[in-house]
C-alpha cells in the first residue's frame, strides 16, 4: 500500500529548517507494511496546498498531512483538505468546549481565531491531542471513485509522534490487508565502504523478499532488513536467515545485532567486564567523552577524562613526559601511548584511551598529513597503538577518529 | 519566481536518510530572488518520477532535479525528464570519450551500463562535473506553452553543490528579472522564546518587504533577514535598518551580526583579550570542549580541560576538595565554583569554567530535579556562579547547558 507524507509549513521551504517527523512516521508506516512513495513539502498557501493534496490523492492510497492545524491565518490544512475532497467543515461542540476550558485554566481571553481549531471535516473522526490544542483528524474518504485514507496530524514533533502512535497506527492496521512485518538492524564499525558492498551485496541481493537498506556514516554502517509476509513466522524466518548470513560475513566488524549504538555497546562490555574507562583526547576535543556520556547511566563505567589540547595539559593531566613530546612531536605513536597509560594511571581506570592527531584544515606536513590520527588503548598489562589517516574536512576527521577510538575500546573488551 | 526541488532516490523515502542538499540549494536560490514553493522526494520508479516532474512543471517556473544521474538501472532522471517533456535523449560523443578516459586511468573495464551517463536530453546544455562521472544538464524548455527552466544535478553533496554554484546560479541569474538581494543573519543566545517573539515581532512585522525567518534551537536564536529590490542600495538599506532595530531590541542577548557561531564568538573574544580558557565539565561530558575545538585554530586560545564525570576526578583534575563534595553534593554551586577555579589554576588559563548538573533521566530529587545545572566562570579576581533548570530529555538538557556555558564565557569577556 502506497503512502504520501505532506509536510505543511513555509518555514520548511527556507534554507534553515527541515521536516524530521516524516522519518519517524516512515519507520512506523514501514512496520505495518505501508511504503512511503512520495514526500512533499508545501508552504502555507491555500492554492498550493489544495493542489498538492489532489496530486497526492491521485497517486497514493494513504495520505498523511502534517502541520497547519494551529490557530493562525496561516494554518490552512483543515480548509484545504476539505476543499480538495469537496467536503464541508463543521465546528465541533466538544472541541469548542475543550478549547474554552483550556483557555480558562490559563486565565487568558481566547482570540476568535483560536476557535478554528474546533473545525472538523464533516466525515472525519477526531484524534485526541493530549499535548496540544489542535486535534488530529482521520478520514476514510473517496476521491475519483477510489477509497483514500487521509490523516491530519499536528506539526510539532511532541504532538505529531504520540498522536500517530496512539491513534493512526491501529486505525491503519485495521484497514490494511493483513501483513506481518519482521525487522532487524545490524551495525558494523570501521569496515571500508567498498569492502562492505563487495562482501554484503552478493548475499542480500539474493533475498528479494527482504528489503535491505544500508546506511553509512563516518565509519558506521547500519543495515536494516525488513520483510513483509502473510504469516509472522515466515517473515521472521527470512529476516533471521539473512541476518545470520550477514552477521557471519561481517565477522568482528559487526558490533550490534539489535540496533544499539557503538557507545552503548562499549558501555555494555565495560559493565560485563566490571571495567572502567578514562580517556585523554587531543584532536577529538571531547567528542569521545561526549558520545559516551550521552548514554544514560554511563557514569557507572566511565570515570571521565581530559581534553589535553595544549602540550602542557598532556603532561599535567596525562603524565606525558615533556621530553617525549619534544622528541616525537605531540602527534605520534609514543605520545598517544603515553596519554593512554597516563590517563589510566591518573584515574585508576581499568582502561585508558589516548587520541592525538591532525584534524586540519592546517597543521599538516609531508610526514604527518592532515587526517593522521594516533590511537592507543592501555590496560594493566599492555598498551596497543594504532594509526589511521582519514580523508575529509576537520569535522569528518574528528567524527571518524571518534568512531575508531570507540571501536578500538570495543575490540579490546571483546 | 517559483521553484520546485525534486530529490530523486528511494533511500530518501526510508526512515534513515534525509535530503540535505535542498537546504543548501534553497539558500543559493533565495540569494538570487528565487522562492522555493515545493519540495518533493520521489523514489527510483520511472512512472512516479515522470508524474512528479509533470506535476512540478504544472506549478512552478524553475525545476531542480537532484540525483538519479548515476550508471545503475535505478538512475532514471535523464529518461524520465525527457519523457515528461516529450524530448529525446542523444548519446554525447565528448561525454562518452570522457567516460572512457576516466575508466582508462583506473585501469578498469567499463560496464556497458556506465555509458548511459553520456546520455543528454536533445536540447540540453551540458554542465561539467569535476567531482564525478555524471554531468549535469540545463534545459530552457517549453511545457504546455509555458517557458520552464529545468536543471539536472547529481545527488552526492560534493558533486551537487559545487555544480550548482559554478554552473546553475549564473545561468539562472541571466534568465531572471533583475533583482538585487540583501541578506543578514543575527544570532542571540539564551533569550526566552516567548520573550523573543514578544520583543521582535512588533518590529519585523512592520517591514513587510523584508522576509524575516526565525529559527530557535536549544538556547540559540537565529534571525535571517532577506530583502529583494530592483536596486542593491534599496535592498541593503531596508535590511540594515531592520537589523539595527532588532539588534537594539536584542541588546546583549545578541552575540553575532554576521552569522558566526557562539563558539566562534567566544574564541574571537578570547583572542581579542589575549585570554585562554580551560573547562571542567561534568554533566555536559565534553560537549563544551567539543564545540570549541570544532573551530579551526581553537588551540590558540583553548588549552583543554577535564571531563570530571566521577567525584574522584573532580578532585584529581580540578582540585575540588572531597569534603566540599561530601558537604554540598557533586551538583552544587560550591562544587561548580571549585571546578572553575581548580581547572583555571591547574592549567594556568585566564578563565576557568565549571559545569555540573543532573542531565537525567534519573538522579533527580525534589531539591535537585533533573535539568538543574550549576555553572561557574572564574578569573584571577573572582568566580561567578549561576544555576539554571532546563526542561526536556538528557540530550536537550546537555545541549542547553552547553549553550549556557558558552554564553556565560562570552558575557564574561564582553
Amino acid at each position: 500500500m502506497k503512502c504520501e507524507i505532506i509536510a505543511v509549513g513555509s518555514e520548511m521551504l527556507t534554507p534553515y529548517r527541515q521536516d524530521t517527523n516524516s522519518l519517524y512516521l516512515t519507520g512506523k508506516l514501514n512496520e505495518i507494511g505501508v511504503t512511503v512513495a512520495f514526500k512533499t513539502i508545501v508552504g502555507d498557501r491555500r492554492k498550493d496546498l489544495v493542489g498538492a493534496i489532489q496530486t497526492a490523492l491521485g497517486r497514493v492510497d494513504v495520505l498523511v498531512l502534517m502541520g497547519g492545524l494551529g490557530p493562525t491565518e496561516d494554518d490552512l490544512t483543515r480548509e484545504a483538505t476539505a476543499e480538495a475532497l469537496s467536503l464541508k467543515l463543521r465546528r465541533d461542540g466538544a472541541q469548542l468546549a475543550a478549547l474554552h476550558a483550556r483557555a480558562a485554566t490559563w486565565r487568558m481571553p481566547m482570540p476568535e481565531n483560536n476557535l478554528k481549531q474546533a473545525d472538523v471535516i464533516e466525515t472525519a473522526a477526531i484524534l485526541p491531542n493530549p499535548n496540544g490544542s489542535a486535534p488530529g483528524q482521520w478520514l476514510d474518504a473517496t476521491y475519483n471513485n477510489y477509497r483514500k485514507i487521509v490523516m491530519l496530524v499536528p506539526g510539532p514533533p511532541n504532538e505529531c509522534r504520540p498522536m500517530f502512535d496512539a491513534e493512526c497506527v491501529s486505525r491503519l492496521r485495521a484497514v490494511l490487508p493483513q501483513r506481518h512485518i519482521a525487522q532487524r538492524t545490524l551495525k558494523a564499525a570501521m569496515i571500508p565502504e567498498s569492502q562492505a558492498d563487495k562482501l554484503l551485496a552478493p548475499i542480500y541481493t539474493t533475498y528479494t523478499d527482504v528489503e535491505t537498506t544500508i546506511l553509512a556514516h563516518a565509519g558506521d554502517i547500519q543495515l536494516t532488513l525488513l520483510c513483509s509476509k502473510t504469516s509472522k513466522e515466515a517473515a521472521e524466518q527470512r529476516v533471521e536467515e539473512l541476518a545470520g548470513r550477514l552477521e557471519e560475513a561481517l565477522d568482528d566488524w559487526l558490533y550490534s545485532s539489535e540496533g544499539e549504538s557503538l557507545e552503548q555497546i562499549v558501555l555494555y562490555y565495560l559493565g560485563l567486564r566490571q571495567a572502567t574507562l578514562a580517556v585523554a583526547e587531543s584532536c577529538t576535543g571531547g567528542m569521545v567523552a561526549e558520545r559516551i556520556t550521552a548514554v544514560p547511566g554511563s557514569s557507572r563505567s566511565f570515570l571521565g577524562g581530559a581534553v589535553v589540547y595544549s602540550d602542557p595539559l598532556k603532561t599535567s593531566f596525562a603524565n606525558v613526559p615533556p621530553e617525549l613530546i619534544a622528541k616525537h612531536g605531540a602527534v605520534s605513536t609514543e605520545v598517544a601511548a603515553a596519554m593512554a597509560e597516563g590517563i589510566r594511571r591518573r584515574t585508576g581506570a581499568t582502561l585508558g584511551l589516548g587520541v592525538t592527531g591532525i584534524a586540519g584544515p592546517t597543521g599538516g606536513t609531508d610526514q604527518k598529513p592532515v587526517g593522521l590520527v594516533y590511537f592507543a588503548v592501555s590496560d594493566a598489562h599492555k598498551t596497543d597503538s594504532y594509526d589511521r589517516t582519514f580523508r575529509g574536512d576537520r569535522d569528518r576527521v574528528r567524527q571518524w577518529a571518534t568512531q575508531q577510538a570507540l571501536d578500538l575500546i570495543r575490540k579490546k573488551l571483546m
